[in-house]
């Protein structure tokens, strides 16, 4: 059966869209501008159904997706968004039992897709110099109950990263030519790293600096998501797009000796 | 130690991008027009490291990622990109353990990333009307070990889906909305399910199919991708891109009662 | 010399690229919430100079661009964007003594860029049918001194062309297959027919009905623009862009007796 | 009557979108790989006609429109493409009487849009440093007949530009920040001047030599074109698209005394 469970994650989403995700326990409620949802109401319904707060407004139960729970991560910084997220986790080749390092843990976002494609057998190491980041990132990660498979570690990687056998790492910080240095004994001879950065100034300071510490067969992409509007008769892209998130950088570490 | 191994995929990559992925088994050898590359040579090497073919061209020695054996799988087809691949995975939340529907199966390219997402205790079972197709496919995850995560079923899904329970399903066929029937007792409710379609008609038709058949908040998306010249002094976009290869449509399957 | 004379259309541009365009004339004087601009100031200085209010804030003097004019013209409805009337343009062949046919006049963009490019010798004829919307296109040509180059028909196409012998016609109606019956006649045999569209399924039907009323070599483009944030040393694109205004269709009407 | 005179431009088009483009001159002929096309059939035909060629294959007739011509231009290097040129036209606010600048002719794309829109009664003063690239330039204009709007300056412009008074320019140059010190005293204070640039590199340095030589207010743009397959119950883009042609960047020349 697939009913819904105390101590699930669900989320709540109205018909034009609108979203909360929260865990159900028992006994407690959550409170929309258009009524009291219980969770004891909740809890035992088939997954798909539609609910309605104390005063009739109706919403649909669902269990939140990787997308909606990084949509819904807590932020203090520009997220990573999904549509990057998702082409991060083919080119870092992540899956079950993967061993990946990452630089600037920020909001978590991509640490929450790390770890949930890392699954139960793997880990995620996370670097972060900003206490509050890390602190929040942390949040993040309990409340969708992956906290377990990352370590989270306070520091400047600049200054060192004190793990190794990565065979994947992915930066996102300002000067990742910095971090090259401290990177390259800490993840495995061929590994792929990637690095996301807003401006094109940044891609070719990396670019340059890659060749100088070993690193070979650069490529750089963006990608662009384009929604429509989901009406049968009158099919049309949305007005507005994002037009740029980041700049997308993947390199190979190239073995010593080479 | 991380030295390549007998029995492990390798790709051999020139520097000009261009690239094969095999099977390293003692013994054998690869024949490129620039030489031969004997495979007991690369055997115990470090995987980034340079190698050479007996005369003398230079490849380099990488471990394929999960988009590199995308983008190698031999076709019959048009494949899924990598680029609409990883938003699949995000928008399926396929993740380790995850058994997941796919209706046509093809060549088999979201086949094989589901297959690698879902883990050794996951399970990906695979829809395909055309025997030939099917057979492609089963090759193409044997070539890289993922065979026995899928279960390849022959048979056209509108004639019915004999396995249930997925809380995510996939159909990349020329008309899902004749799939929806069977579909609905298959999966769970609340489940997600996702669609790829190359004109616009189609997916018109599908979001009208779709709300009569109890399917809801459906989303439309198109990904692109842009790569760029790597070169750190002429950084620009390549000349031409890939300017379409389907709409991404995604709905959730509503409860019997809802 | 290059000086500023009354009567002229000037825009005043704040740094942070804030814009209002007006007609100076002497003894008028115009107020920004950061103080008052005497036109007398403005008269006799050179364009490209740095004015001030009587509060001390900095404007540029600058003489508008077409695409400025485009960009503030007053609308009632969505104006075809600079984008997509750069491209029509080409298409169309609108240039010195053309004759152009508009139906759909709306707010007057299109209408205000091809008044601009026919010259005295040229003529644009505009079919609307809301009297307001007339109106309103006939003061913002008004306000740009581009009004004697345009006839304003106040009728529903639908009902009749009363015009004929057009090179270049472009329809921004809803349903623009309804025209193409009376259109024939009005346009000379051969000549371009440009529309725009803002959903896929208003495209294929257009497509189809092209067809059945002779018109031939369709072509169907969408432009997208994407600006980038001007700094030297942060080149990157802005965050958000328009993601769609519409379809442009082109297409050719056939000799009769073809 | 709209029928084709002796010594019109006019295109040939397949119903595959083939085309050529020739000045039609009686008891000429023109050899297609599908059989003869007799200039003496042609002439005297309506425009948009079915014509055929000697063993019976079909052509439509056309008069072509600016992009036609564009499109058709005798290139030794890269062109502008018709959507860039249509919006320059708009930001540069060329029409009928402009007095327009260019500097890089090249094959001569650019150069005949411009010649195009600023009609009889304007002028195109374009900047060539290559004696055979202003050759082709020429020959392209002559070939439509608007090379008596164009003055050829054989001639470096960094050495010098010894016309004045324009109140735009176009430069489609490697180098244009090496340009701006001659360019400045060439145009009129307050003008808007263009560029067309392929790296991220090359825009980054000319924003910067832009700032110090008193231009101001700059602008990068760039525009994507992606086509449709016209089929209406198949709508799509077409496969593949051209990903980059250049950066547009904009500016305006300042008052010396601002």
């Amino acid at each position: 059966m697939n009913l819904v469970q105390p101590g699930e994650l669900a989320m709540f989403q109205t018909e034009g869209g609108k979203r909360v995700i929260l865990r159900l326990e028992p006994g407690m409620d959550y409170q929309t501008h258009k009524g009291i949802i219980y969770h004891n109401d909740v809890i035992g319904r088939a997954w798909g159904s539609r609910i309605e707060t104390h005063l009739g407004s109706p919403f649909t139960l669902l269990r939140p997706t990787l997308r909606d729970l990084l949509l819904h991560i807590r932020r203090q910084s520009q997220i990573i968004f999904p549509k990057d997220i998702g082409y991060i986790l083919l080119r870092l080749s992540v899956g079950p039992a993967s061993r990946v390092l990452e630089i600037g843990t920020g909001s978590g976002a991509l640490t929450t897709a790390l770890a949930w494609m890392v699954g139960d057998e793997g880990k995620v190491v996370t670097y972060e110099r900003r206490e509050d980041m890390q602190m929040l990132a942390r949040q993040n990660l309990e409340r969708v109950g992956l906290e377990n498979r990352v370590d989270f570690v306070l520091s400047d990687a600049i200054d060192g990263i004190f793990e190794s056998g990565f065979d994947a790492a992915f930066l996102d910080v300002a000067a990742p030519e910095l971090v090259l240095n401290p990177l390259k004994p800490a993840i495995n001879s061929g590994a792929i790293v990637g690095f996301i950065l807003p401006t094109t100034n940044q891609v070719s300071t990396l670019l340059e600096a890659g060749v100088e510490h070993g690193f070979d067969h650069p490529d750089v992409v963006e990608i662009l998501l384009r929604a429509y509007k989901p009406i049968p008769g009158r099919l049309r892209p949305v007005d507005r797009m994002v037009a740029h998130t980041g700049y997308l950088v993947f390199m190979r570490c190239m073995a010593r000796s080479a």
